[in-house]
């Protein structure tokens, strides 16, 4: 879905020549000013140009505020780079002002050596209990996404006088958009939120308690995974969304932006399971060679062990096929046709499962569906098989006297493997989750193994009731 | 990733059995009154639970300020449903409160002659204009997206006036949340925008002109396609972003809340199109039987002419067959473990170009990575078939007295065709984007078919070489 009239502006293309002749001069005190000239998106647009070496000097090089910038909008890999790497004086300026939740996520990645080092540079005894409280939740929980510097507001404020506090704090503590402001008691419990617009709307000496709505609905625990915050959000349309700890304490705020992440990482990572190998945790370019063929080759051998059945069923039907050398023609046809059927099945629950759309209690209407498609697409196939076989110019030199027969043992096989196909693709993720699993492990290339074992015993049992008295 | 502690409050579960037990007593006045004692949320929960002609009953009873509040929650073929059989007072009522962008993103989907009946029923000449005007925009386009309703300031306002404006203007035109406030001119040009903050940080006195900042790089064209709009929100972490014509007028602006779904659709895309299929353009449960079945038999059917190519590459190599049957027996095992890392491969790749993660001008570095994954993978699973061969306890009566030979050509051909495999399911996205087509129809399946063809002569290739002068 290309566009030609929009392009990200690719100014980056300008600079980086001019960096890297600075970088191999070392003229170091030129590059500086040169570098923090530039925006903050600028360098992120360019930041992929250049090596992990490199990429230390330059970060080194920034001013704080730009690197803050900078930082915040670089991907996960190389952030967790800069924080390894980084100067002792350049960390001690940086982790001061880098924001808590930004640090809490990287910090999560780090070896807990890297980060006992980098904490003991933090000064702000505030910033350290954030992070700390960050740190405390599991990654991929809501507690991991939020921000934990938030305003709240007391129910028995005039709405006057809400918007002065909120003015007044925005002054010192926030830089994140306001959309909700949240209210809450003096336990810090959460009470309600108001819309920034209702707010101005509300006439000055009305109380937040009358224009506050309640958040019952709408806050998440801490411990809540973040696919399920993610459904929230949209189910909700939500531009933001309040954290909350057991006794309804409000512990931080998630934006809506945060969850854009998400959204895309969960969707990767359902992908490559659906593919076939285990989830990769950086893009494809920054993880090392070695683990991603180690997260590969676990998959490739678990589906290879798997496969070495069909040597052993073919193996078990070795006098048919002596006796009939044709049936092997169309044994990768029909098993093939097997495991399209089920890549298409598999694939289809998964999402609609990522999705919210299929539930366990749905089994049997998915089933009853897939029976039906199954049976279809099954017989569309059959048809076709058919048709070529009894219908390709070469069919008695190829197939022999029999080929009506081989047509119809070719036919039959389809409709029972295109069913069985569909059957197992569209049932396997459910029994996985049912089972506690991720169904998304049904990946296509395993539903195919599966049903290239199972498919040669259908395909050689059709033969032998088809066949037998004639070829077999 | 099941969450025990938490689950959304199933309270339909408790008001569904009235509904439906009013419903089969067709008491309408008492379902009425029940119905609109309950929120929003609360009944798009249910939904599901009713048929179609029960669905159109329930709506038809809604008041009008919560049936827009359904409708805004509703998946669009329920908001298709529900325009498409209104009764005509309650239209009436209906579509002068409903939001004019997600009327017209339905519109978008309903029949010509339908918009047009719909359209004789809205009174405000605004909301025709707004519906209209977004209508003009193709489906999937950053125009189809934006709500045309919003908010602008003038550049040389001070903080004070504006944030009296602003108050203003939230009694009476928008119901969306403010996060950012634009900065037009008197054509409607875009200047800048202000951040809510920054409007409460700025003394009474600044000018907006010294209090804005650029959305040069934030405002996106308007027939931008939604997949790069969403590319942009992640990049820039935004929370909306401002659309623009040629000229640089605001012509509406993208809350974030949106793009999750855009996100979440297009992964569903690739998705269902990486398992082999057309992406359905509905939910699982929602779509009809023929049109899920005519995505599916499509793909399936190509696949399958694809795949006759076995029978016809196996036919070529039956002079060898016959004379070393035991060949036959290892053929699922070899295709499959090259579609299986062909299937790997193309997944990783597919996403990775989604993500923006793999360009076109990478295409040397990814084949490069790849050959290099392809000899290891294939290098692991030659070993493990050769074990398997060498030490499998019947191996001379299966397999015959050149039982090594056998094993060696089984291992050479894994080999060859894992690196054929993870190749071809590399590159081929690569080329499909190359010639302007959707990488993301180099599916599993579309790429084990190519291999599999090729797999066989790779095999039986390496047969000829190894185990001529003894089998044959």
């Amino acid at each position: 879905m290309a566009n030609g009239s929009f392009s990200t502006p690719k100014t980056y293309q300008l600079f980086v020549p001019e960096i890297k002749r600075l970088l191999s001069l070392k003229k170091l005190a030129e590059l500086e000013k040169f570098l923090n000239a530039l925006s903050a998106f600028d360098i992120t647009d360019a930041w992929k140009e250049f090596t992990p070496d490199e990429k230390t000097i330059l970060f080194n090089l920034l001013k704080t505020s730009l690197s803050v910038k900078v930082f915040e909008t670089l991907d996960m890999p190389d952030q967790k780079h800069i924080l390894s790497t980084l100067s002792d004086d350049v960390t001690q300026a940086f982790l001061q002002d880098v924001p808590a939740d930004d640090l809490a996520r990287v910090f999560h990645k780090l070896p807990n050596r890297v980060v006992k080092h980098l904490f003991s540079y933090i000064k702000k005894a505030e910033m350290v209990r954030y992070v700390n409280e960050m740190l405390s939740f599991p990654e991929h929980t809501a507690g991991s996404l939020m921000d934990p510097k938030f305003f709240t507001l007391k129910k028995d404020l005039t709405a006057h006088q809400a918007i002065t506090a909120l003015s007044a704090a925005v002054h010192t503590t926030t830089d994140e958009p306001l959309v909700d402001i949240y209210v809450a008691d003096g336990d810090g419990r959460l009470l309600g939120q108001v819309a920034l617009a209702d707010l101005f709307r509300a006439s000055s000496n009305m109380k937040i308690s009358e224009i506050m709505t309640s958040t019952q609905r709408i806050q998440v625990p801490a411990i809540l995974d973040q696919e399920k915050v993610a459904e929230h959000f949209r189910k909700f349309d939500l531009l933001s969304c309040p954290v909350v700890d057991p006794e309804g304490k409000l512990l931080g705020i998630i934006p809506a932006s945060r969850i854009l992440d998400v959204v895309r990482e969960e969707a990767t990572e359902d992908v490559q399971k659906i593919g076939g190998m285990e989830a990769l945790d950086a893009p494809y370019f920054q993880i090392g060679f070695f683990s991603m063929v180690k997260k590969r080759a676990g998959w490739l051998l678990v589906l290879f062990v798997g496969e070495t059945f069909t040597a052993s069923a073919m193996g078990f039907f070795q006098a048919e096929l002596e006796k009939a050398l044709v049936l092997a023609l169309f044994i990768p046809l029909i098993i093939s046709s097997g495991g399209n059927s089920g890549s298409q099945a598999t694939t289809l629950v998964i999402r609609a499962m990522a999705l919210g759309e299929v539930r366990l209690r749905d089994w049997w209407k998915v089933m009853r569906r897939e029976i039906a498609s199954g049976l279809t697409l099954g017989g569309i196939l059959g048809c076709f098989g058919l048709l070529r076989i009894l219908l390709w110019p070469a069919r008695t030199t190829l197939y022999g006297e029999h080929y009506v027969l081989i047509g119809f043992t070719v036919a039959a096989s389809l409709v029972g493997i295109v069913l069985w196909g569909t059957l197992a693709g569209s049932m396997l993720p459910l029994i996985l989750r049912r089972l506690g699993f991720d169904p998304a492990a049904a990946s296509a290339p395993f539903v195919a193994t599966l049903v290239d074992v199972t498919g040669l015993v259908i395909y050689f049992t059709a033969a032998s009731l088809i066949l037998s008295g004639s070829l077999l």
